[in-house]
């Protein structure tokens, strides 16, 4: 049996670059994998509602911005399956039982839900949905039975209570759920892109992203506007590396051949530093590379999206079928939950 | 159009007197109102399990009770439709809903389950489940249009949630929900009935009730060891009625005949309760006229129980039918709601 696999996004903007590093790349080596039996990438609406609930149009919207950006970076949908959370509500049944198995207290201590709560400033008027959402992800986790659950770093405390209340369930009911695992992107250093403004995150409402969809015009200028080193003045001055967006971004993006095709006056990227950090190279240069090596990676990304976007009722169509395909599947692992529970009823009649 | 009921009971044990006073007497009045259009009773199967999620051998089991103790006091099936909660999978995808219309703190302050999480010792160790059922709850109710619920005071707190999602939901996103109101038996002396032992509250924990389904000789022997007045130790000491459950329940369930058919030297119960005090009326009197009046309410109820309990196939399959019937009645009003939350992502189509 190859594994099974979920992840995904809440729909609530755009896909930019901080997701493609942080998580897109990844889909486009594992639906490559031999190993892989089924992969679901899910639109998680309902999740999206749990800090959203006044606000459902944004969410409703960017359901097929980010479905187009999961097609666009070339994920292909006969072996990945793009659906729409809230099309399975086997998925709310999951949770109802799973809430009981968690603690509040627990719920608390999760750190990924404390900076967010912050972040919110929800102080005392945090949702219930938003305290509880880590067992509504564990319940999309365990729900498809999921072997590798590919997330950012941030996840992994939603990952170890996935993993916890399979161990309770089992202990409880018997033993029903697998423990899923994390798969965190390889490359540490990229794992979280800065902003264009220098800011640690790529985040929309900080207005510091380029977008998978960035016409090319965009994209320069949004490059060309990158923070660098405030003290990096004159061409001549030396220059610094750490904190310099342009280098963090060229540290992710740049290829094998980029310098052959755009700079080929150096062999590599430490060649470049070298030179940026002893003074002598201006930031221009830097960023008509970076321009370069971005307008490659997302031109063919765009390209595709337009394809897609001719006809996006075909989508629709697609992520409803999808959404069926994704409602057997957990239906399966809930039949099979509820009758180690006891609470398949039907039983009870003798004849 | 007539009135929506929805009432129940978490399936944790069978149903004694303190049920019959504080709300099954209450279902045999409605379900003869005419202004009743459809009337459900819920066994709350999965709202048992926020506190017995270890346990669901003993909620499993008592379901068929609790089915049989409601019918058995001549409820009409007919009219009234008796299903099982989790046989309603809607009710938890509203909950989810909901849950991201009410905060943490607002649930915390419900007197209810500060009472709850007191009593059952959770202390620090609240399952999320238990602090959040009143939101499942206010799904139950709100999930059937529901205008009036039947139920204790203590239940009150839950219906003002209850109104309180209503309002917010149809503030935010248009009006879907009607605010249902609380039905709390009328009279107020007899809403909680003591245990037999004197303490507040009869309670299958305490061990201190008689079952609708107890047979003649269990109450007999109950009702002779109720608690009195511990100072009436000869006939002739007068004897103090408050606190006495002997008068408590004659309260609750003397009848206009009763003095006539079983202790006719009295015209009504002013007259027992002033010979009582005033000394000469001994405890055994009062009881076998007690015991008389219990046997007559209760004998038509275990009667009519012996003879459903004759096949409990049909019971079950009665509970699987309405079932059906609940599912409807509240995928109508969840599809109402997403379309108001603009969660009807077939619109999307334009073909």
């Amino acid at each position: 049996m190859g594994k099974i696999i979920l992840t995904g996004e809440r729909p609530t903007g755009r896909l930019h670059l901080g997701h493609f590093i942080g998580s897109l790349k990844n889909r486009l080596l594992i639906q490559d994998n031999d190993d892989i039996e089924k992969f679901f990438v899910m639109i998680a609406d309902t999740q999206a509602l749990t800090d959203n609930a006044d606000n459902v149009d944004k969410v409703k919207n960017n359901i097929i911005q980010v479905a187009l950006d999961n097609l666009s970076i070339g994920l292909n949908p006969n072996k990945v399956k793009i659906f729409i959370q809230s099309q399975v509500p086997q998925l709310s049944e999951i949770t109802c039982y799973f809430m009981n198995l968690v603690t509040v207290s627990r719920l608390y201590r999760n750190p990924t839900t404390k900076d967010e709560i912050h972040q919110r400033g929800f102080e005392n008027r945090v949702p219930a949905g938003f305290l509880t959402y880590p067992v509504s992800q564990a319940a999309d986790i365990l729900g498809f039975n999921t072997d590798l659950v590919p997330v950012g770093d941030d996840q992994l405390p939603m990952i170890e209570l996935a993993r916890e209340i399979a161990r309770t369930f089992n202990n409880t009911y018997g033993n029903v759920f697998k423990e899923p695992k994390a798969l965190v992107p390889k490359q540490d250093v990229c794992a979280r892109l800065p902003g264009i403004d220098g800011k640690l995150k790529m985040s929309k409402s900080a207005g510091n992203c380029i977008y998978l969809s960035d016409e090319p015009e965009v994209i320069k200028q949004k490059v060309m506007s990158a923070y660098t080193d405030p003290d990096h003045i004159k061409v001549s001055d030396p220059g610094k590396i750490e904190g310099n967006v342009v280098f963090s971004y060229l540290d992710a993006f740049v290829k094998e051949d980029s310098f052959k095709k755009y700079l080929n006056e150096y062999e590599n990227l430490d060649e470049l530093k070298a030179h940026y950090q002893r003074g002598g190279l201006g930031d221009v240069k830097v960023k008509l590379f970076l321009n370069n090596v971005l307008q490659e990676l997302l031109e063919p990304f765009r390209n595709r999206r337009k394809e897609y976007e001719k006809d996006l009722d075909e989508i629709y169509r697609m992520l409803f079928k999808n959404g069926e395909l994704a409602r057997q599947e957990v239906s399966k692992n809930l039949e099979r939950m509820k009758s180690a529970m006891g609470l398949d009823y039907e039983k009870f009649l003798i004849k």
